[in-house]
């Protein structure tokens, strides 16, 4: 059985009274705030909960939409989220907000400063939004995010708006793990930097241009047009619209949903939706399982194991770490 | 056995005839370039020969010193590397040069343009320079770049130069890889900013402030001197020196390497290069194995695999990523 990290190897001491899961489960499924906060906290504890956390929720899972919100610090990513949550309650849907921080692996759980503008909907029961770090034991999204999404997804939340950064490898990611990627521009940001950024052009199924009422927002998107026009997708892709919003007045939102729902049903009737689920629940499954096994052989613990023996001896030049690879499988896989 | 990528999964065709492993071996180690470089070409196709080459050079490793070097573009990293080379071809040294680019995934082998400096070095029998890609298929440096090392530490390099460019994680794997990790910086760089980078403070043992010659040379100094002070090191731990270079002309090179030296002696008088060579080893293990399972379960494969089934389970919620993964390791694991 793959074994959940315990107690004492949780990121933080918990401080919290015994958890009846099948009972927190059942009333985060009712929709009670209170309830889902703390399992995406058994979440981020990578608490020994979290397994039967998981068997419980799976039934439930597959039923919310994930839509992705990347791009670089000040094209307006809260005030989007924030207008999207808006557009999409005015829908009469209940949404979810994982926003993630890659910048500070220590804040797990910390509301930023420049996310204050999300407390409009503070007081929306319907409306749940969760700051979280990035980095897990595991580094990257693939650890926490996914099962964070996870718990939202079974509480009946109909969209998990999930909101990165867009630096290095998290933009890259979080398009693994949305059904839909919005990636945000905005004018005077160096756009023509922006739009040639790694991995930009291929990751977006939605184009966003922010802040529209500002000069140089139509040069972006017709940069944008070009470079797009340019970046191969193969026959029968999907191919990405460019929108304008000012989401500080909520202008062009209801478009971005329209946008999302017509996205939404091209996955849908192309078998691509399980395709992307499936995927992500691979990685999910691996990060899970390589955790299990750097565990037991010691990879990731602080006592003196076979693994450091193993590495001792490819150190001291009496064996290769080939070999060194073969021997410790051969341990743990007979 | 572990399985090494076979020539289908390579990152590019070899095009080269059939390679006799031993006697390309025996001829690196006599120190003839040609030899050295088609085993380091062997390394970074990720061939089925790697094995049979880790276990012939495994013996004659442990040797070489390998000094890495990290800074931000622009601060004169490859200047520094060939004033250094030059230094250290003095000294009747040998000299080994792995030049990473983290930012073109695609370019493995290629020289970059600002490297043509180390031509003054091309017709130097003793001096061995080659461009490396930074991500193989595992990401990271992990993979290739310790295994190109070991090649040129079994030729009998007595140091090896591994120059990174300072972005994002790349300086801190690069600080896990080598004894000795020298960090560069430069006036007019945004000095607050370059010092202040997140991991800086803490993974440099020699940090030299090249362009000395240049204004600010003495601010970026006290800046760096000030946060080194503030940054938290434990008892007994080494304590950085601050040098001055201007590499342009070769200016206080003999200083950085007397500084190599010295921390080379610090390394071996407290136990700390077995340590650090031990986690490198380690690192290279877990890489090589956890490759080779991801291989074995279809993590990195194109065809439809158990670890897919799994998945598909898991996206249409008949099974849970514990469980999926429980049932993975199972199979793998008895």
């Amino acid at each position: 059985m793959v074994s959940t990290p315990d107690a004492a190897t949780a990121g933080r001491p918990r401080g919290r009274s015994a958890v009846a899961v099948p009972e927190l489960v059942e009333k985060a499924r009712t929709g009670d705030p209170r309830s889902v906060g703390r399992l995406i906290s058994l979440v981020e504890d990578e608490s020994p909960l979290l397994r039967e956390v998981m068997a419980l929720l799976a039934p439930h899972s597959g039923r919310a939409r994930i839509v992705g919100i990347t791009g670089s610090p000040g094209v307006g990513k809260s005030t989007t989220t924030s207008a999207l949550i808006t557009e999409l309650r005015g829908a009469g849907q209940r949404v979810g907000v994982l926003a993630i921080d890659p910048s500070s692996p220590f804040s797990g759980g910390a509301l930023l400063g420049d996310r204050v503008r999300m407390q409009d909907h503070a007081t929306d029961r319907d409306v749940f939004i969760r700051s979280m770090a990035s980095r897990g034991h595991l580094g990257g999204l693939s650890w926490s995010t996914p099962q964070a999404m996870r718990v939202l997804d079974a509480s009946g939340f109909d969209t998990i708006v999930v909101e990165t950064v867009g630096v290095g490898q998290s933009e890259v990611e979080i398009a693994g793990l949305a059904d839909t990627t919005i990636v945000l521009l905005a004018p005077g940001m160096g756009d023509g930097i922006q739009a040639a950024k790694a991995g930009i052009l291929e990751i977006g199924d939605l184009y966003v241009i922010n802040k529209a009422d500002r000069d140089g927002a139509s040069t972006v998107r017709r940069d944008l047009r070009g470079a797009l026009a340019l970046s191969q997708r193969p026959e029968g892709a999907w191919k990405p619209p460019i929108l304008m919003t000012t989401a500080q007045n909520g202008e062009g939102l209801a478009e971005v949903v329209t946008a999302i729902d017509e996205h939404h049903a091209w996955l849908e009737s192309t078998g691509e939706l399980l395709r992307r689920r499936t995927r992500r629940a691979r990685e999910e499954i691996e990060a899970i399982a390589l955790t299990a096994l750097r565990q037991r052989w010691g990879g990731i613990s602080d006592r003196r194991t076979e693994l450091d023996t193993l590495a001792a001896r490819v150190a001291g030049g009496a064996s290769d770490p080939w070999a060194a690879a073969d021997e410790l499988l051969a341990t743990h896989l007979e």
